[in-house]
């Protein structure tokens, strides 16, 4: 309604003769621009094109929806969101893959993990849902996306390997192929286009939103405005909030806008505020992850955490002005950032090239990336400690005598200062070369979000579903409470998607 | 606008015209019922009568307001909120009485205090404003309301002892003066009005609120509606919603309904819910603070932590199933409260009787309310180690260990193991008898809440002030961060109650 028609409505006394003896409810009681007519119809009206908006108009897809009854809309002018440039693994727990590496695994055991990163905060019921349809969800992956596994790989916080590479190291590898499906279904994203208000009627349904095609990220007030009306529901699959400095910086005042983020220039969480705007509850929105295993030494996520997250638990993590560890190298990701970050200056990271091949490249990291690392000297090679130490100013004889220790807790396989967990393939550091990288973190994953309940659905402040919305992935709370772990949001966007259309082809 | 009428209107499509020729915008384009007529009309509404709303009331008698310019509703059958059940200190940096006894400090020791404990979620310009205004605060209470100190006590994680007692320990020593004065000038809470939606005009500001009258809490449907309009505006100083299971375990799913809390249960939320519905945005909202001091001996905020606030540094704090030190006795509430949860059974904390006389009882606590701590064996006292040991089951051997160690160790003035603070006054605990008090968390303090900016203006989820609302005390975040200090959060409600009526003076 705009303010014109409210002006001449409110000045209709006459109509508004029930407002006084109106029960007392609560609750907005009206919210978006109703239009005269809408300019288009769907179904399902999927905002954002990434892990979870992909996989639940694939999933509609295979439910029987109509190719005119699935809409994916983008704001940005190609699709994929942050998940296009993600480092490309997600947690399952018990796949054919493990087993074959001899992994034990089970949902309970990756359950567990969840909970325990998440510090209490996790919401059970969501943590739950992720665990046991992981297994379910690697195999829609393989078998219905066609996408291709390389390695299973380990992730700090976790109890054991459960991160399930794609070939190419990255989120494109999932997010191609479902554009490739979505393609050969007749489902192609609308890019440009962005929503600004969500329409409810007036039972308090969601049932379209008001939007602009060509819009252009960055210039505000580009685009025209249509109203898109959504008869099966609309799933918000935008994504986080790492890029609003303004918005992050309420929950959290120390992100100001000298910490740079990983993720791509859309991630604006404008969609969490324009949920809020008509009663969404959000949960938990001050837990925003810095990623531990960004190097100052590149832009974006990089390519360092690639080497990073596989060289935990091979080599020591030293701060480079005492050359002492200070922290347990297998951390969660919380952990591991918030020591950095109380050392105040970039930590190294190094491992010997017996570790680095046999267990970095060519498993988490294809040969072209750490050429590419190696060329842009986010990977440094020396071929003794005493070269390394020249070069980074770390006092030798520390660093010599930090080195020795980590090999012998390495060879017990027992860390008695900081917990560090070993692997049976790891070997000590005892002949160079040597690889390194230094780590300074960068604002990575929004933690909280709108809260949802197993159904995906959006929960208003007052605890209840608001008909017609959902939501998945970074854009919602609750499923990993304090700590992420790596891989699982991966996991968390794919199978609430695919949850969120699963209930909303029941609308 | 009630359903009905709004169905009359959109049936009315020759008056939508305007609608998709709308400018983009965002926000709730609509909350509450617009009525027909108000019912009544004030200039400034103060929604609660506790710390904030009291102080705001009174600051704004005291800048010219007429008294039919200031409504103070309460949803209680009584007024003062949570603030009537308080321990009754309030902190304020630099006082008269401090200097008295001999203790240096200043707004800046304070504020730099209050961001350490907030673990950096704080919100510096509000820290800023606490610490500033902290001994014009205490000034005010003395000379405009009346208030009458005792002592200034010492609060774990302060640098200093900087809160000042109420004669009779509790927050009723603040809000009866401050009620008299009240009511001296004419203005008297009205009760049992509970405020059901925020009305705003089609400028998005807030105008005024449908209420209920002769509302008994409790029964939810009970009151007579009326529409109240505020032309200077709504201050909301509603408290938090430690009371509210659902609400809080949206955020923090660990305290369920098993939980007990300090708070008088009116402490529900609804207004921060409401101030939520027309897009009001929230921060902070999973720090919720376990009080480390409340005993399983009694219900509520009971007499326990009058007791043990002024016994830390006085002695130790033990796990009676090992007999040893678990946590550093002055440490924060949220690090001694995480401790005492971890180890999964309530521990006790002790000190003997020259301690107990000389600094405990009759300063931070009457003789009275020792008296009936003692008849209810809250406070338990042994002759010996040796019989507290056999009571409670202690390894003795152990006990008389970590005993002869804190002995020593306050003899230093240094805890090589915990680091715990200790007094010039305090004396090692050698002769018995000693009194003991049992210790189990319980649900406390909201720190998260609506987001103010430092006039107390709410902030929408885009950032801006909501023009003609306010808020302070529990129902804001942002203030305390991660760990609220004892005794700051009273100076944080009046504070902010006060500036909130200054800001509303010049509307």
């Amino acid at each position: 309604m705009t303010n014109q028609s409210r002006r001449q409505f409110l000045s209709r006394g006459a109509l508004l003769g029930a407002a006084t003896a109106a029960a007392a409810v609560s609750g907005p009681a009206f919210s978006g621009e109703m239009p005269q007519k809408w300019d288009e119809t769907t179904g399902l009206l999927i905002i954002g094109t990434g892990f979870a908006g992909c996989a639940a108009a694939l999933e509609a897809h295979y439910l029987g929806a109509k190719k005119g009854d699935i809409m994916l809309v983008d704001k940005m002018p190609t699709p994929g969101g942050n998940s296009i440039i993600n480092g490309g693994v997600v947690a399952a727990a018990g796949t054919d893959m493990q087993k074959k590496d001899g992994i034990k695994d089970s949902a309970d055991l990756m359950y567990n993990d969840m909970l325990k990163s998440g510090g209490g905060l996790s919401h059970p019921a969501l943590a739950r849902r992720i665990a046991d349809e992981s297994v379910a969800n690697y195999e829609w992956l393989r078998d219905k996306v066609g996408v291709k596994f390389k390695a299973v790989v380990y992730h700090g916080g976790h109890s054991v390997k459960r991160s399930h590479a794609t070939m190419n190291n990255s989120g494109s590898g999932f997010v191609l192929p479902m554009l490739e499906k979505l393609k050969e279904f007749g489902i192609e994203p609308r890019l440009r286009v962005i929503v600004d208000q969500i329409i409810m009627n007036d039972k308090k349904e969601v049932v379209g939103v008001k939007a602009r095609t060509g819009y252009r990220f960055g210039k505000e007030n580009s685009g025209k405005v249509v109203y898109i009306r959504a008869t099966k529901g609309v799933l918000i699959a935008a994504g986080g909030f790492s890029q609003n400095v303004k918005f992050r910086m309420s929950q959290d005042p120390r992100l100001n806008e000298k910490f740079t983020s990983t993720n791509h220039r859309g991630a604006t969480g404008e969609m969490i505020m324009e949920a809020q705007e008509i009663g969404a509850n959000t949960v938990q929105m001050d837990w925003i992850q810095l990623g531990p295993w960004t190097s100052p030494d590149e832009q974006g996520f990089g390519v360092a955490p690639l080497f990073v997250e596989s060289t935990v638990g091979y080599g020591p993590m030293i701060d480079p002005e005492t050359g002492k560890r200070f922290i347990k190298e297998t951390g969660n990701r919380k952990v591991r950032a918030d020591a950095i970050v109380a050392i105040g200056h970039p930590c190294l990271i190094y491992t010997c090239e017996a570790n680095v091949m046999g267990e970095i490249v060519g498993r988490n990291m294809t040969e072209k990336l750490f050429d590419h690392a190696m060329k842009t000297n986010v990977v440094r090679k020396f071929a003794t400690l005493k070269e390394m130490a020249d070069f980074y100013k770390i006092p030798y004889d520390q660093l010599e005598k930090t080195n020795n220790t980590f090999n012998e807790y390495m060879k017990a396989k027992n860390d008695p200062d900081f917990g560090c967990q070993f692997f049976d393939n790891s070997k000590p550091n005892v002949e160079g070369p040597f690889y390194v990288v230094r780590l300074w973190p960068r604002v990575h994953h929004c933690m909280g979000g709108l809260e949802i309940n197993d159904n995906a659905q959006v929960l208003s402040v007052r605890g209840e579903p608001i008909k017609g919305l959902y939501a998945a992935g970074e854009a919602t709370g609750g499923v990993h409470g304090m700590v992420r772990l790596g891989s699982v949001a991966v996991a968390d966007c794919m199978i609430f998607g695919r949850i969120a259309a699963r209930h909303m082809m029941k609308n």
